[in-house]
């Protein structure tokens, strides 16, 4: 019998590269297709739903299965290609665990990129771009998004400062110094493409805050007065962005 | 020679028992003394900060250190006691991970009371009050918390309900149906005793949905379309509520 594949969650999604369209055949990468067809027990003709990041959601049959591949078919869009609001975030990098748990979480919140920033105080130099890129797509998959957020390789602040494109705020979350509620700073900016940047463990130096306030596209902003872990700051300026300026009003 | 004890993310603080105030003595815990003598190598002189959530932040020095004990003696107040806003986290038992995390996080974003509620879907059912109190102390140590949250036994959704505190609003994170954006639905609220509800994965029940609506203390509200894993919402609701509500502002 077939039927839709579930997990406690919700139904199966997977992110692929491939084209998606009527009739359109995916063969999934290995992994997948273990998942598929020893964790799920996938038979033919069981179906499942497939993005891209182009084409929007698809659901598709699966229509043969072999021991260690299988592919499937596309059979009608379930979900129009669409974007989450024009936000990224820009974070100094954490450990690994802590890592992993921004890069899925910010990916539910709704980012369109990350982007690793190296500034004095970072500890963690090493970023492993393709293992936030693996949790990313897993929290893309889970959260019902048509889009995984790019992530990219890590630049210094003075060059992700020297090359900010025009016209993006960056709400620079400033726990060292006097700075404007983070309601209160958002509430009076201006819509349009914006980023977050939290700073590392013991946050940013003074030549760095001073350098960050001088620019014109930088809004400071504060998030109270307890010690939030980097990881915490991220999502919780995240949360409130969406919610003053995002798709959650 | 005698010095400040610090760790890379600040100074080193552990919450006690004991009563805190000039020339007071405490002993900490066999594991606290584990920790200051053998991880942290602390020597007599050495100083930390104390609180134990009723008389403020004390700095205290290392008086007598023996190979499995010690004696700490407190000396100046460093902070007064206070409190965090008056708002409750309560939420559905998640896995195990997911939980220290939400114990940890929910503490730093300052809630005063954490409280697990067994709902129809909740499929985690037994929870480790004593797990969730550990991670809140460590978290409030880190944080620079002088308080601790409280953490309470589970209850029954029906039961959380009929014995709900006069005067306190609920607001309730609602994935399912029509509500206002969160900002909206606290920008429009009274000021007050507040708590945020966020169900299991898989959500509130029908019935318990039209439970929650009927009461006049419910506030639903929306996080926006994208499906966020449970600890997420619990997060981003509390984040946005400091921030509009609490003491960000």
């Amino acid at each position: 019998m077939s039927a839709e594949l579930t997990e406690p969650g919700g139904g199966v999604r997977l992110h692929v590269e491939a084209t998606l369209g009527e009739g359109a055949r995916v063969v999934p990468s290995d992994g997948q297709a273990h998942y598929l067809l020893h964790v799920m027990r996938a038979k033919a003709g069981d179906r499942l739903r497939l993005f891209n990041g182009r084409d929007g959601e698809w659901r598709a049959r699966l229509v043969e299965a072999g021991k260690r591949a299988c592919v499937l078919e596309c059979e009608i869009q379930t979900a129009p290609q669409r974007e989450v609001p024009d936000l990224w975030l820009v974070f100094a990098p954490i450990k690994k665990t802590p890592a992993d748990f921004l890069a899925q979480k910010a990916t539910e919140l709704g980012v369109r990129l990350l982007q690793p920033v190296l500034t004095h105080r970072t500890i963690v130099r090493r970023v492993n771009v393709e293992r936030l890129r693996a949790n990313a797509i897993e929290a893309a998959e889970q959260a019902g998004r048509v889009s995984v957020p790019e992530v990219r390789e890590p630049v210094d602040l003075p060059r992700l400062l020297a090359d900010w494109p025009n016209g993006r705020r960056l709400l620079f979350c400033d726990e060292a110094g006097a700075a404007p509620a983070i309601a209160d700073a958002l509430d009076e900016a201006p819509a349009g493409p914006w980023a977050i940047l939290t700073g590392p463990e013991g946050g940013f130096d003074p030549a760095e805050r001073a350098a960050l306030r001088a620019k014109p596209f930088v809004v400071p902003a504060s998030l109270g007065q307890r010690i939030l872990r980097a990881d915490t700051a991220a999502l919780a300026a995240l949360a409130v962005w969406q919610s003053v300026k995002g798709d959650w009003r």
